[in-house]
């Protein structure tokens, strides 16, 4: 089978992937709120043309080389969904000439470069909030530094409020749906306050949310708090995601196939051509409190089954990935074949493999690394 | 400082990495043994020349495009030190018609295919030994079994037997030298019983011994009882190997030069742009028991200075890396500027950064994506 995958190759499945994109966009109608997707997961103008095709303007990326990469392939609404880096204020200008580029913040620092720095029109600039996730982002609960940096705003000559920006990250700590709601009530009601204060502090303008996370997005059916959503890993979604609630293994719509190299049936584990620099070192401990790299699942000619019961990548150095299995599934490795790996989290894993392959054999290209 | 720097940038002091080479180079030639430096971890032509400068001929490699790429720039004498994945046997034919390639191999399932698929003359096949790391290779306490694939490998057409290949790879648990030391002695005692056993099986054939793992050969003076070693990580070191013992804080010949996003004093917590995409999710548990991610260093003229104390990554995703430090050392960071990282794991940062700035500022290509 495939005899033509050679080395470890990304494969993936177009049809789950475009059901995972129909089912949160008419979440997203369902809500009556926009919808953004990110598109740091894909990193990819073909997979972009599935949203295009269903009308979808609007996006979210990670990086300057990323909202490159796409307004060169024609989106025109992007959102640089990263706190702006203001040593890279001459790329920033220069994608203003060809796109509609909307600017994060969350300190006065970055205002004022951007007030110095930025050319042409007014440039849309959304505060970042944190809800509690601690990454990037004001603290909702300090109105009075929200409310200032709205002021620096408005006053200043170059930039334009759009409006606050949540990542509900912490829902990555999940493990229920009852978490994920229970987070998503708690960041409206952060938000709720926020708005009264600065209201009573005599700011009148409008503070329309975009709201990101794949868990909330994929868990939470009513999400009208919010004026638009901007998961990425949706798309694809992977083990983090099964593991947190917000998939089945199912809707996994990635697996990269491994050649098998050598087999070692008394410690029950098996060597592939597959390591760090293909899936990365992101793990998780498992429900069995066990540490997995990937779990392991047949190609077929289909795509891929199933994944194998109580196997799973035990280790991973740079070329080598370590598969530990049953005594009753050692039978379904075999020196020189190729097995499937569902990855923890597909963005790292897309990011290192940069390109996919159909499950009719078509390759997919993604952003180059230089783009990047 | 640096304004033409303004996104995560891989710095690399030349002077510190050809030290580094210089000192493992003379330790080899103090134990007369030979000298076949690992490049999977620089995987680039111009630091290759370094060696080639010093009369090095002899190189491994990880894969067949590191191979490839190696070959197509003047290399002649490639170890590929992965054991054989026979899906690969067209490109490694090919790669022989260009270079003196030598293959690793475990198992007979991969002998009897290399006998099959090989084209033009023996090629030149290294046993591999499991000592102890439990990744790839053979129990040399499984005399039998190693004996029967000596007898295989003689008795074949196309195939040469090299000798034995091990990689110490349990090492990278040592925190102290006599760990090291020990895992060595165990390691040449496992050799010299395999040898013995052998022998009185009735095989006659020389047996030298190819041995890697950089905390070894960094920290054991007397390895004359090996015939070559193997180090890759050595060139540039990093916080794993400073963990381990192999090499000191300023023997680091790398650095990753990242740019300050946003500041949040209440938590000690500085926002870099660098994240997991930029240094890998590789990660260590420092002597205080706190994960870590990377040490954090100041950018001097001269390059960068000795690691802030208390200070280190705590946090990476995608495109973020969030440092922590103490009340004291926040003024050395400000939005706008570069602060310096020190990676915990070379070989994974340079295969995602994929090439490097000199100090000098000049730009140092290695591989590329589509190589490998």
């Amino acid at each position: 089978m495939n005899p033509d995958i050679v080395r470890p190759t990304l494969l993936l499945n177009p049809r789950t992937a475009r059901v995972n994109l129909d089912r949160m966009w008419a979440r997203a109608r369902r809500n009556h709120i926009s919808f953004r997707p990110h598109f740091k997961t894909h990193i990819s103008a073909f997979v972009g043309e599935w949203f295009r095709d269903r009308g979808i303007r609007s996006i979210a990326v990670s990086s300057v080389q990323m909202a490159q990469y796409f307004s060169d392939r024609g989106w025109r609404d992007i959102l640089l969904a990263f706190p702006v880096n203001i040593r890279q204020i001459r790329e920033i200008n220069d994608l203003r000439r060809k796109c509609d580029l909307r600017l994060l913040v969350d300190s006065p620092a970055t205002l004022r470069c951007l007030e110095d720095g930025l050319t042409g029109t007014k440039c849309p600039v959304w505060i970042k909030l944190d809800t509690g996730h601690h990454r990037a982002g004001l603290n909702p609960r300090r109105s009075g530094a929200v409310a200032s940096l709205i002021r620096e705003i408005e006053k200043a000559e170059k930039l334009a409020f759009g409006g606050f920006l949540v990542h509900n990250g912490q829902t990555y700590d999940c493990r229920e749906e009852e978490c994920v709601r229970k987070e998503y009530r708690e960041t409206l009601g952060q938000i709720g306050e926020l708005r009264r204060k600065i209201k009573k502090a005599g700011i009148s303008v409008q503070t329309p949310v975009s709201f990101g996370d794949t868990p909330t997005c994929s868990m939470v059916e009513d999400l009208s708090g919010v004026n638009e959503i901007r998961p990425g890993n949706f798309i694809f979604y992977d083990l983090m995601q099964e593991f947190i609630g917000a998939c089945r293994e199912e809707d996994i719509a990635i697996a990269m196939a491994a050649p098998v190299v050598s087999m070692y049936p008394r410690r029950r584990e098996v060597l592939i051509y597959c390591g760090a620099i293909h899936l990365s070192r992101e793990s998780l401990i498992n429900g069995k409190g066990e540490k997995s790299f990937g779990r392991v699942v047949p190609l077929t000619p289909e795509g891929w089954g199933p994944s194998l019961a109580d196997t799973r990548v035990i280790r991973l150095s740079q070329e080598h990935g370590i598969i530990r299995t049953t005594p009753d599934l050692l039978n379904r490795f075999s020196v020189g074949g190729l097995i499937g790996i569902l990855p923890v989290h597909a963005c790292l894993t897309v990011n290192l493999m940069r390109g996919y392959r159909s499950l009719q054999g078509r390759h997919i290209p993604t952003m180059n690394r230089e783009d990047h």
